[in-house]
């Protein structure tokens, strides 16, 4: 056991800085989420097994995490499958719960068990971590917190409109200025299907077509011949592919295209309602872009489809979300219309990190450390941090008589900004000698006025 | 997957309402700790197994949740423990990664770790779940918070004395006026067992010790005759069993009882440089009271042990801790001494809602409800609701152009204390029905005289 200890790949350890950080950008998202009547949900870190199984595709089923049953497990392993020594058949039989892998499907299980509680249309909030068996790599990890705020109950279209209002706000609170939302709507991309006839291949296509961005024209055009789009449909994608202008220039070509599209109709309807509404709000500093490439998880999207890149900085996507008009449906619960989005916490971090945005003032904890000079100074330290704390002044005493420039190097390696030195003096005087450690310069001073400079 | 869907028992959902009142309670205690001195860490869900196992006895290894590895798990299997189906051996090989059991285990390996970027003393606070595979039970669950304070690398009794005001602080904060902060020493223990002569039976001794107020002296006395200590040995503990008075008091007798044990009298220092330094500096509310029959996990704490009982509600301790000296032994990292103290979330909880004591303020999310009109209204209220924002109110539309009943009904549900009502007429002279939910009073305002009213 003396080897040194170390953590699972894919997780991490926050020392204070970072844990200060973070809550920075917690609490920022959760003040703005809390302005627009978001409210606050938590829902266990597992889940039944089958609540969670067959709810992300087979590669999602591989990645959640499962927990052993306690005790003699083994005693209600599937034979057959121990016989067979097949794990993926054996694991339902010894193991019934497991992690969140998202807050998606948590939530829908959350409205549809408490559904006679909920006051309908449900604005909820939840950060929490999730897990996922991923292979880590950098900016990927096995753990890592989901911020989502999402509404149920309601297809109001004001609802995406208060959505982009909302990524407008955050990211404007945290520094982050000129974010670009690109928007999409399923229905958009269903509707581009049908005008080529491969609405049998809509996710073919929808798949092709995201990697625009990545691999070109050429290639997304190849692509979908290799999945069997037709030669014929390819060609009227044209106009798609030199998609120009402003959010109304390209609704314009889009309509053109989509002209013959019912449900392509109806989705630059909605795009035109939000875009409209957020001209006339107006948004503090981020950009609504309209992106006809944007897929996201397609099976789940039914209407709008978001997508946040942070400005300055090549980072994917820091926010997403999207219109969903079946997510309870999955728990036996039908017609219950949701929208919502999530943001990146990691990314979001690593990009102020990279700017240098986060405010100077988060990190610092205490703000004045009194030396201890033995046990006559510190209880007369102490009388004195009492006071200081009942103002809200974070203080603290160091707990050893340990040399002077030990303490001092403390205060220094904490960054303390003051510092107090209290020995036999200033006892005798009831003073204090205060040190500003970035100025070096020392003072004395009485408790009242040691009160009044900090609070 | 029609039938409706749960969770794991000893798991919980919480509402909007709960987590807010969970939320009080953890930022009060959250900015006590940072008053003081302590500085967040966070450490994440699982840890490897071999940090977990064996450090919680047989019992605890029992309790702690294992994660079962990803992929074919099975070929690693230890072919032995397969061929002869014994979950227990079994695990090891299948499950590398468990659920934390406690913050103390993961704080300590987190020292070992990161000491080469730790300033010692160590001031940590961890607020975070934990998971113990326990038969849950009311006020028992399977996923609960702990939260821990801790100072390691010093072994100032300073820090005992500030834990004391901590609690003292933290709880007078709550509005747990007078708790009872209970305080002993192994020391004394140790004491005493060598005093009668069951220095070997030293966790029998105050096991049955600690049992006093539940089962009666008698009974404690029958314990003790029942694991081998001497009727002479048990006749000395008289005086013990009538320990009475004030602290100086009680430490009288205790002195008199421990004149020969080197071990004891150093217990009876400690305790009193406590008392002494907490009679000078006073508490707000709570009470220090010293109980020799405190043991709380004994094989683990070597100086002070602490325990908190609420004021008013009779319900088990909400609040623990002690001194070790040896915390990060366990990874090979010696003389590293520790005190700490944690707070019982939950029941903290019970006894904050049994004495009606969270503040009503803690629960109000949004405070004004815009009714929807249609298109045109909304737009204007959207418009009305920006401005709101912006002076810091939580405001929010109703989504849909519903009955103006249904949407009253849910600000009524959502107890959203003030509705504006803006139809065509406010639209044309530009004013607001503002509407008080609990007077039922409305009056039109403007924009300005709005803003003014929330802000």
């Amino acid at each position: 056991m003396a080897q040194k200890p170390s953590i699972p790949k894919g997780t991490r350890d926050f020392n204070p800085e970072e844990v200060a950080k973070r809550n920075y950008i917690f609490n920022t998202i959760k003040s703005k989420f809390e302005r627009f009547g978001f409210m606050p949900i938590e829902t266990p870190s597992f889940e039944n097994s089958d609540t969670l199984m067959g709810k992300y595709g087979d590669e999602g089923d591989r990645l959640i995490f499962k927990i052993l049953n306690s005790g003699d497990y083994l005693k209600k392993a599937d034979q057959k499958a121990y016989d067979e020594k097949d794990s993926n058949k054996l694991t339902s039989s010894i193991s019934e719960k497991a992690l969140r892998y998202d807050l998606t499907v948590p939530f829908a299980r959350y409205v549809v068990q408490h559904q006679n509680e909920i006051e309908f249309p449900f604005k909820r909030y939840q950060m929490q971590p999730v897990w996922r068996a991923d292979r880590p790599q950098k900016g990927r990890f096995r753990e890592f917190y989901q911020c989502d705020a999402d509404v149920v109950g309601s297809n109001s279209l004001w609802q995406e409109v208060e959505l982009v209002q909302l990524y407008d706000e955050v990211f404007t609170a945290l520094k982050l200025v000129g974010a670009t939302i690109k928007i999409n709507n399923r229905k958009i991309l269903s509707g581009i299907a049908e005008v080529i006839g491969a609405s049998d291949k809509l996710i073919d296509f929808t798949v092709a077509l995201d990697k625009l961005d990545k691999i070109g024209e050429e290639k997304v055009k190849e692509e979908m011949l290799c999945k069997g789009i037709s030669p014929e449909g390819i060609a009227k994608l044209q106009p798609l592919f030199s998609l120009s202008g402003d959010f109304g220039t390209q609704v314009e070509s889009l309509t053109s295209i989509l002209s013959t599209s019912e449900e392509g109709k109806k989705g630059i309807e909605e795009l035109q309602f939000i875009n409209t509404a957020i001209s006339e709000l107006g948004l503090k500093s981020a950009i609504l872009q309209l992106d006809v490439t944007l897929a996201r998880g397609l099976n789940y999207y039914t209407g709008a489809i978001f997508e946040v890149a942070a400005p300055k900085v090549a980072m994917g996507s820091v926010g997403g979300g999207g219109r969903y008009d079946d997510l309870t449906g999955i728990f036996g619960m039908k017609d219950v219309s949701g929208v919502g989005i999530s943001f990146g916490l990691d990314r979001i971090y690593l990009v102020i990190e990279e700017l240098d945005l986060f405010p100077e003032t988060i990190t610092k904890s205490t703000e004045v450390l009194f030396i201890n000079f033995g046990e006559t100074e510190a209880l007369y330290a102490l009388k004195a941090i009492n006071i200081l704390r009942d103002k809200g002044v974070n203080a603290e005493l160091y707990p050893d008589n340990a040399k002077m420039k030990k303490q001092m190097n403390y205060a220094n390696k904490r960054n303390i900004p003051f510092v107090v030195i209290v020995g036999e003096k200033e006892v005798e005087n009831n003073t204090f000698a205060l040190k500003n450690m970035s100025t070096g310069e020392q003072e004395s001073v009485n408790l009242n006025q040691l009160t009044d400079i900090f609070s």
